[in-house]
Order: structure tokens, then C-alpha cells, then sequence
């Protein structure tokens, strides 16, 4: 993944064609288009294939297990021509391990997620798994765009590691706040794919980001 | 899934043939198959339904997102035809209340992982995720075979909530003395589908389960 725009378009549909017509719409304006397993378990990973034709693609499929298993996935993720997966920090620092290992690309670690549930298990840890993405080798971390000051503070556990950062548009935060935070991308999903002009509202958050680089 | 031989098959083969010729043989002597992504990636949704149509399948997704990505992979999984799924508590209550909201079968949360990194963040909590497993109304826990001991205390935490223990076999955990320990169910992978005959190998741990019953 190659950072020009900093963006990266969280593609949450689950219509192939759907999702086809704003990847070739948006495919100038993004670094790389993010996908998870709602629209990859009805479609299957022919959509990673088809997408990677045209953008990088970052399997968001928060890989969670033993290692073994998590080689196994993180393999098929790089086999089927992506270029990132995002994996959970929580099943220690072997599993994060074997992705990396596993990895033809980027691995990410979550280190915080923001929704509500967030705060029971993943919040108080947030600085150890951060930790561990650096020390098992990953390319960069998850963090909340939601929360700007904690981008800060997960910068200077990370140093030179990439942050991306999901929460911006629809769920509130803001991409120029976030990029200054020193967030080296914003993840947007609904605000694009939703949109009526897709093109528009990535060219538009493109030109925010820039405004503050 | 009925309690009849408390077996349950781990099938983590990625060849299609393989799989439903390991699932025909064994259909008898098990109460469900386990699928997990190293199997349903590469072959895709098509063989939970493939298999559901000659046993009970579990969906071993480790779902561990926000609430409402959990939701959609849920719906998807039961929607397929799939009688449960296989969940982390890690993520929060409202990210396994939104599992069970979502399920039209069993939702069994993993309360402890045996692997070396398991130490580092799930282990310390696994007391408060079977807890949590209770509260967020799942079905049941995930626990080890390999460590009895704790099967017998998270029992005490879960009360009539079911137990399925994988580890048997290969990994070490033996069927009887989970069994022993308080499981409902012991999951048996490899000694099973790697076995010159696997119908005779499950009937051996059925047998094995049946004695100690």
C-alpha cells in the first residue's frame, strides 16, 4: 500500500455488483479498500480477488486464534492477491506471530476498538496489545478515530508503525482531526459507499486530508 | 444439537471430497461438525449447508467485531443452515448480545484458550468472560480438554450452560476425564479425520465417553 491519498474505503456491502461499481468509482481517490466477512462469507473470496484487480484490499477479518489457524487464514487472505489483514492482538503474542509470518503483506493489530463493549476487555489493554504489534513484527495498528487524543498516545507507543484509523464520517470522526492526531490513514465506509456521488464525497475527504498535510 | 454420543468433530480439512466423505462416515457416531475459516474460506459458505444436510455444523467463526459486523456474520452463518457459532467474549457484552440476538441456534462463547499465548491476555479474564457468557444469554462455553481442572471451575461459573472442550486427542486432552470434569461435549479433530478408518476411530471415543456416563 502506497501513501497517497491516506484514505481507505471500508467497502461494507454485500451486493457484488454493488460493490464493483464504487470500487471502480472511488479506485483513484483511496490507498486500498478494506473489506470484512459480511461481504465475504454470502460472496465468497472471489471478492477479494475481483477488487484486488483494480485497489489493494486489507481483509479486515479480525484474525483471533490459536496460530495454526490463524496461518492457515492469513495465508488464503494473501493467496486470493491481498495486501493487508487486520488480526486481533488478545490471542497473544504467538498468534500475532504467526500472521506475520504467514503475511505476503501488512498485518494490523487492533489495538482499540470504541464501541461500547470496548471498555469491558480491549480499552484497559489497548497500550499492551500496541505493544505487542510492534514487538511481533506487524506492519501497523487499529485505532479509533473516534478518539483523536488516544491516536496521540498510541503514536508514541508505536513510532514509525502505520495508524489507520476507522470512526470517521458517519460514526463522528473527523479526517483532518485524525490525520493531525498522526493517523497515517482514515478509514471511511458509509459516507463514501452510501453517497450519491461516491467519487465526490472520497475526492472531498481527500482534499480535507490534504488541507492539513 | 442433541446430547446423544457427546462427540463433536473438528473438520479442519480444505479439500471438499475429503471433507464430506470424513462427514458421511462419522455422521453417526457424531452430535456436530465443526468448521472453521481454514476449511470455509478457501470451499465457501457452500459447505456448512453442504454438510448441514447430514449433520449438525458449528460455525468456529471466533466472531470477535463490533456489535453490528457480529450481527451480519451471525445472520449469515445461520442463514446458511449452520445450528451454532462459536464466538469471543473479549469484545464486549453488547458484542455477544448482538450474537445471540442475531442467532437462530446455539452461540458458544470461548472463555479459555490453551495455547502458550492464551497466558497473556485471555487467561487472566476467563473467569469474567464465562460470566459473561451467562449474562449475555449464549448457550454455552468453550473450554479446554487440556486442563480438566479448570473445565470443573468454570462449571461452577456457568451452571447449566454446556461445556464443549477441544484439545482431545492429538493436542493431549483426554475424552473421559473431560468428560469426567463436567464437559457436555469433547471436540475431536485430527486422531478422527487423520484415522486409516474414522468411523471406527469415533466409535472408539464414544465408546470411551459411554464408559465413564
Amino acid at each position: 500500500m502506497k501513501k497517497r491519498t491516506r484514505l481507505i474505503l471500508a467497502l461494507d456491502v454485500t451486493d457484488r455488483q454493488e460493490a464493483m461499481r464504487v470500487v471502480s468509482e472511488v479506485a483513484d481517490h483511496v490507498d486500498a479498500v478494506k473489506v470484512g466477512y459480511p461481504a465475504v462469507l454470502p460472496l465468497g473470496m472471489e471478492l477479494v480477488e475481483e477488487i484486488s484487480g483494480s485497489a489493494d484490499v486489507i481483509c479486515d477479518f479480525k484474525v483471533a486464534d490459536i496460530p495454526n489457524t490463524n496461518r492457515l487464514i492469513v495465508e488464503e487472505v494473501f493467496r486470493r492477491g491481498a495486501s493487508g489483514v487486520i488480526v486481533h492482538g488478545f490471542m497473544g503474542t504467538d498468534s500475532v506471530r504467526a500472521c506475520v509470518d504467514a503475511a505476503d503483506g501488512d498485518v494490523f493489530v487492533l489495538a482499540e476498538a470504541s464501541h461500547p463493549g470496548g471498555k469491558e476487555f480491549t480499552q484497559p489493554v489497548a497500550d499492551k496489545l500496541a505493544r505487542l504489534a510492534v514487538e511481533a513484527g506487524a506492519s501497523g495498528i487499529i485505532a479509533p478515530a473516534t478518539r483523536p487524543e488516544r491516536v496521540k498516545e498510541l503514536r508514541e507507543i508505536v513510532g514509525p508503525l502505520l495508524i489507520l484509523c476507522p470512526g470517521v464520517g458517519t460514526q463522528g470522526g473527523s479526517a483532518s482531526d485524525t490525520i493531525l492526531a498522526g493517523a497515517d490513514y482514515v478509514i471511511v465506509g458509509r459516507s463514501i459507499y452510501q453517497a450519491k456521488d461516491p467519487k465526490a464525497e472520497a475526492s472531498r475527504i481527500v482534499g480535507e486530508i490534504g488541507s492539513v498535510l
